[in-house]
């Protein structure tokens, strides 16, 4: 549970943490955000999302709240103040108030809002099962590249996941190739032991996460390949796994019911959640 | 200005008018709206508004926050305490304040927030003049029949017309079909008279004006045609024009900078203008 949040320069009770109507996060979703874990009370890959942060602002025109050092240290007191040893950390920046009219309003002041909470540790055993996934049309906006509060399609493909009783959604394009999860990447390894995983293209989001796993397979020497997979290929891989900074590594065991590699994790998705952790609990930082 | 805010359950002084930072209307964009004309302190086809709003909540799976009569009365208050006697009324419905996880909540009741405020009476000037547009790629979700806030994609279409000293942005998928403006229905009259727009399916918000200026043609023996338009058949058009509850029915006089219809509104155009703000004035209720 979140006690303390940061609200626009302010350290509030959770209870009290509110943004105004006129927020443009609220009326247009015209805001971006980051989550960031939390291991042995510091974030993991800071640099990473601030960096990506200051990508997504900068796309939106939208300016930077504060400097870099400044967000670190209201980051670091949000930690501190939630008393988060594990966990994740929610950073939303958004265009800020003004009466409502599409176009962007002269002199806003950006608004940002720091929450964090602590999350258990993941229980090994949640890996060790795998997930099922089931595919679904992606009917998203053409720039997801851009990690904008604009999440409602996303909302909806994981509320269809869990009605069907699976983990995630796949989003599949019109060409019927996978682009990624509701709230993270999709990766395959393919029979021939390579690891194939969308580009960064203006269809999915670039994860922090992914950007780690793809630096530590080629650390373990294993192949990896850049470019679309259908959902077919998905199906008759070896493996097939998602990455976020919530989900981490998660072996994918089924699609659309359909086993995957025999239905249980696969080697290779084990060995990179296995070094993804290690490198997490590190505090990250080969970035 | 807006004076008083209704937030969920109170009338509020605006500057106190706030929503929690985990309201999903603000983390995922997870909410719809509608804007509502005030003519003579009278909602403007608060039916068909409020039927769409119904539309859209149980397209997303949100619960009414109250019944259409409490919501009427919420409303009238809203007019009556900001003394609005001709504006708009904005209306906004999320699906409530959560921990932040994409899935739907359990339990989670709807948030509500209503204000109003005055807009000085139409400049006939402006409509005389007409308009600009420009036009841009669609690159919104799939779904913009729903009337949700998430709206990034027109903010940043509206403000690339204002980048190019235009009104609107005419959004055109990926067909080179003109879907609609980023707050407006699109037209165009033939250079034969036929009034064409495109069907209300998903690419577009079925507006309440553009239904109110469809059974105005009817009315007035203008033949109406539902089908998609290309830009190249708009800028060959006798005339064209864009329709919403603030826009009213704007004539268009350039697209890209090409002349429509001479540079100059068209008889028809300022003819359902004429109409749709006699009728406004009337409070609708033709539909």
């Amino acid at each position: 549970m979140t006690r303390i949040v940061y609200v626009n320069g302010r350290y509030l009770p959770h209870r009290s943490a509110a943004v105004h109507v006129e927020d443009r996060g609220y009326q247009f979703a015209d805001g971006v955000y980051e989550v960031i874990a939390v291991e042995r009370g510091r974030l993991v890959d800071a640099g990473p999302h601030l960096t990506r942060l200051a990508r997504s602002l900068k796309e939106l025109s939208i300016a930077q709240p504060m400097s870099d050092a400044a967000l670190r240290h209201v980051m670091g007191e949000v930690v501190r103040r939630n008393r988060v040893r594990r966990g994740i950390l929610y950073l939303q920046v958004t265009r800020g108030v003004a009466p409502r009219s599409h176009a962007f309003p002269d002199g806003a002041t950006p608004s940002l809002v720091v929450m964090a909470r602590s999350i258990p540790p993941a229980d090994p055993a949640t890996a060790e099962r795998g997930c099922d996934v089931i595919t679904v049309p992606d009917i998203r906006w053409k720039r997801c590249d851009i990690k904008t509060v604009s999440l409602l399609p996303n909302v909806l493909a994981k509320q269809q996941a869990k009605d069907a009783g699976a983990f995630e959604a796949l989003q599949v394009d019109a060409e019927g190739f996978v682009t990624e999860g509701s709230a993270a990447n999709a990766w395959i390894i393919s029979q021939a032991g390579v690891l194939v995983t969308r580009p960064a293209d203006h269809a999915i989001l670039d994860g922090v996460t992914r950007r780690s796993v793809m630096a530590l397979a080629a650390e373990a020497g294993i192949e990896v390949e850049e470019r679309p997979f259908t959902v077919a290929e998905a199906k008759a891989a070896a493996e097939a796994f998602l990455t976020g900074t919530t989900a981490l590594v998660m072996p994918v065991v089924r699609i659309d019911g359909t086993p995957v590699g025999g239905g249980t994790p696969g080697p290779f998705s084990l060995r990179l959640l296995a070094d993804y952790t290690a490198r997490a609990a590190d505090g990250g930082g080969a970035l």
